[in-house]
């Protein structure tokens, strides 16, 4: 047995065999071939092969995972048999006499960058098909045995070197039990998407491909961040044992879904979750979510070729109030930019993305784009407790200009008589280090703050969380990064107002306690780390939190301050 | 008469006419052709026409600027008559059938992109080279009228979209009086040139490039940002005028050279300049500075295809201690990474540099690196008054492990019987907003700080200051990065420990009285920055410039603060 330790990305045991997710290597050089007849038959012989494939995995699709999910491989047939394809890679094979993988390979390239160079969202995905069956047929012509992610059809660990999200789209829950990385931190998309599918994780393994073999049986501890490869009986027994207790402490927590979030003296705070898209709404509902803290909007701008219009957003955002039922529910207006693009804004390349064009810079620039989402949302505050935040306010001149135009488009509104609510809070995202430094100033401006701590974290210790050179600084215990929680929940309460969490470091169980004494109002996480939250509150005195967070901003490092934690907490 | 406005870069004015610097298209179409001598023909005379003119070129440099300018252009000459670049071009011409550009380029191409992929400081050079004499050939090959900054050879201002360093590298002080472009900023690579160079310059005026035309009279006032077009003769008398003012001013400048800086109420501060290399001194010394600020070391490691040895350090450094006779010389250990990269060392590509892997993070991972400058720079302490200083360090436990391998290769030092000196202060960068948050922490182990203000605003805001899209958060003023350069000078003063400053922060007319009443103890800036900050704190009241600063600190906005000093300082 060997176990090897990564980041615990997504809670949960998984025990299974290991499935080697690994992208091969397609590198084609140019060969001539004397026998030209016979590099056709090796093509044709290669694209038969490929079709029973696609038929094969479109009709199990079909059957286990309904119409919807089958399309993909009937369009990925029907790119197998277009002539527009096929043709010219014939002709290049005759006129050149070189090998079928070079030919299909410049072919199919040809395609990919026209259709990627269209700035359509629905030919890049065309491209993206066509690169998927490319690859199938060259699997056939280079003699290269690849089983994509979503042909899985056993119960498998997934052992990867990092997820794409175009992997991570094709996992499907019912095989895939748990998986593990190479590369990746707690904030990683992988590790996002894992929390969201509840399949346990863990990622940032370093080497964990190098050490599986493909069908070595593996353990995934998504509580501790181990990997067990090839353990004996007893270890395996040891941790069925182990996820036994952990469902049971899952159905124990369950218990508290209804219940409301007080610390064992009394203190009432509020949990709340992060949601993406209306469909998110049952898991909040699910896991006991007492509002929803952060409605990330952008994702009604992806997977399409235009912006979405003003009705699109309206029904998003008036399902999700509604099917809230009176909770409160915070959107933040679209960060798009840094990380996340829209092909069809055509943006320019920057060199910093995350210091870049993005968030309310872009919507103060676009401001047709953002008059779009702000009346849609003002339309909807007539359907629930909705409360409007701003991203990336960096002054209280950003502020103030987001502020005056959604004023402006609320007396449109009324004048074109259509109901919008009075009570609708307007705050913004704490994230960039000068709004928390100058907290005192906005908190008499704003209703609310929410402090975006993946942000916050990777700006204020000026290192990219994405980044794995770097990622020993993101560090949420750093005393520096409390010193502006705290400057920025005091600013808040001299003013009567609240603060709220929805980084990751909200739902982090050594994180709790000391936002507990730092006396944080709101915290929002992944709906399915509420209950968790909730029963480690519930067991806290806010009071001593409060004394030893006091201690911990008098402190010098990240190390020190979780040391004190786990001393102070039992 | 047309005037434009931008960014005040370099001061000065200056009365020329236009030179438009524009790199041209060398959009090249593959052509066949039906008379192959003719081509080679074509490519003959335009090779025999680049000679003549690279002659021509040498021969006035060699006279103008001296033998080590001219060489350059000898090693074009050289390439130009290479048989393995010529021979090549002519055999495609013949064999393919094709126009002499495409030949060229195709050719060319293929040697630059061999050259650029050696990984050789020196090969990278001569794939500059190449692609500069590719070009000249093909300007005569495609009717291209095109005149390479090198080759200005009367009085002008350049006018440009941007200047890159291979431009402004070409510049000859000589000729070019001034020059503006459409973007950049004061931090921007081309006004750190214009400032060193001593040229006027007005950078980031968005349009200068498409309202100018070649011949064009141009005014560039880079004392108030402006650049008139074609302005009347009342307007370039008026300027003259200003520009003999100007110039007076600096005369009275200059006869506080050997004063000591003392506001008018008596407060001392010290006045010191930033450095690349030890040729800077002599402009330091020139312009009366009490010391070396920041000594940037990388570009001791710039230009050389491997890493300097510890002797060429060691020789550096010491020169520079040796020539200020006494005088603090604050070292800075290597800052790269992010936008300054050596090839030799082959660092992955970061999607987001300025957060990435550099200075201080890169030096405790290769500590070979590191170690051998540590070395050097201890045995030049023998020599003056070393200070040394940690750049991006984020976190305490950086500046310890960085401050234990100083300790290291000191004792080893001693043990091989060098001489170093007991009194080197050890100080670090405050260029992180997490370390000017825990300014207090760091203030018990450090001897000195200094404010990098170019990143500290950088990050603080969260906008990279080479992005002209997000620029307007370029905020010196901003009232949170006031309040986190008095966290730094209290915490350090409370230890009894002082703080520097050496981004274009100090240097800032505006900045200064801020500065100065927020009590920062030394100001480091460009050499020619001095004169004008001495005159200018000579008239200051420190007490009334303290209160300023409070009321500064409890603003909402840079546009307040900016207004507040305006109204403050007559």
């Amino acid at each position: 047995m060997n176990k090897i330790s990564g980041i615990a990305a997504s809670a949960g045991i998984a025990v299974a065999r290991a499935f080697i997710l690994e992208h091969p290597d397609y590198t084609i050089t140019k060969t001539a071939v004397s026998d030209v007849e016979a590099e056709i038959a090796k093509l044709e012989s290669a694209l038969e092969k490929s079709k029973g494939e696609l038929q094969a995995i479109k009709e199990r699709t079909l059957a286990e995972l309904g119409e919807k999910k089958a399309e993909i491989f009937e369009s990925h047939l029907l790119i197998l048999e277009d002539p527009e394809l096929i043709s010219p890679v014939m002709d290049k094979i005759r006129e050149e006499s070189v090998n079928a993988d070079y030919a299909l390979n410049e072919v199919a390239t040809q395609f990919i960058e026209m259709f990627e160079n269209m700035k359509s969202a629905y030919l890049q995905e065309r491209a993206a098909d066509m690169r998927d069956v490319t690859k199938r047929i060259l699997n056939h012509l280079l003699g290269i045995h690849y089983v994509s992610p979503a042909e899985i059809n056993e119960e498998v660990i997934v052992i990867a070197l990092d997820l794409t999200p175009s992997d991570t789209a094709q996992l499907n829950r019912k095989y895939v039990k748990g998986f593990t990385t190479n590369i990746g931190g707690r904030t990683s998309h992988s590790a996002i998407m894992a929390r969201s599918l509840e399949i346990p994780a863990v990622v940032g393994t370093k080497n964990v491909l190098s050490e599986v073999k493909a069908g070595d049986l593996v353990i995934v501890d998504g509580l501790s961040g181990d990997v067990l490869i090839n353990p004996s009986d007893a270890e395996v027994a040891e941790y069925k044992a182990k996820q036994e207790a952990y469902d049971l402490q899952i159905a124990e927590w369950k218990k508290l879904r209804d219940e409301p979030t007080v610390s064992a003296d009394g203190k009432h705070v509020e949990l709340a979750a992060n949601i993406g898209t209306p469909n998110d709404v049952n898991g909040v509902i699910e896991n006991g979510g007492e509002g929803v803290g952060l409605y990330r909007t952008e994702f009604l701008y992806m997977g399409r070729d235009k912006l979405p219009s003003e009705e699109i957003q309206y029904n998003a955002y008036r399902t999700v109030l509604e099917n809230m039922n009176g909770k409160p529910v915070v959107v933040r207006t679209l960060d798009i930019g840094g990380d996340k693009e829209l092909p069809y804004l055509d943006l320019p390349k920057e060199m910093n993305p995350f210091l870049g064009f993005r968030a309310i810079r872009l919507c103060l620039d676009r401001q047709d784009i953002f008059r779009t989402q702000l009346r849609a949302l003002l339309r909807a505050s007539a359907h629930g407790d909705l409360r409007i935040m701003f991203p990336m306010i960096a002054t209280l001149g950003e502020f103030r200009a987001a502020r005056d135009l959604l004023l402006e488009e609320k007396a449109k509104l009324r004048d074109e008589g259509k109901e919008v609510s009075d009570n609708i809070q307007l705050g913004i995202m704490v994230e960039i280090p000068s709004t928390a430094v100058l907290a005192d100033q906005f908190a008499k401006e704003v209703d609310f703050f929410s402090i975006g701590t993946n942000d916050l974290i990777q700006y204020t210790m000026a290192a990219d969380r994405m980044n794995e050179r770097v990622s020993y600084l993101y560090q949420p215990y750093n005393p520096a990064i409390l010193r502006l929680v705290k400057i920025v929940i005091d600013a808040a309460h001299a003013e009567g107002k609240w603060t709220g969490m929805c980084g990751e470091m909200a739902g982090d169980s050594t994180a709790i306690p000391l936002l507990l004494g730092l006396g944080l109002d709101e915290f929002s996480m992944s709906a399915t780390s509420i209950l968790p939250a909730r029963s480690q509150i519930s067991k806290l005195s806010a009071a001593d939190m409060k004394e030893m967070a006091a201690k911990a901003l008098q402190l010098g490092t990240a190390e020190e301050v979780a040391a004190l934690v786990q001393s102070s907490v039992k």
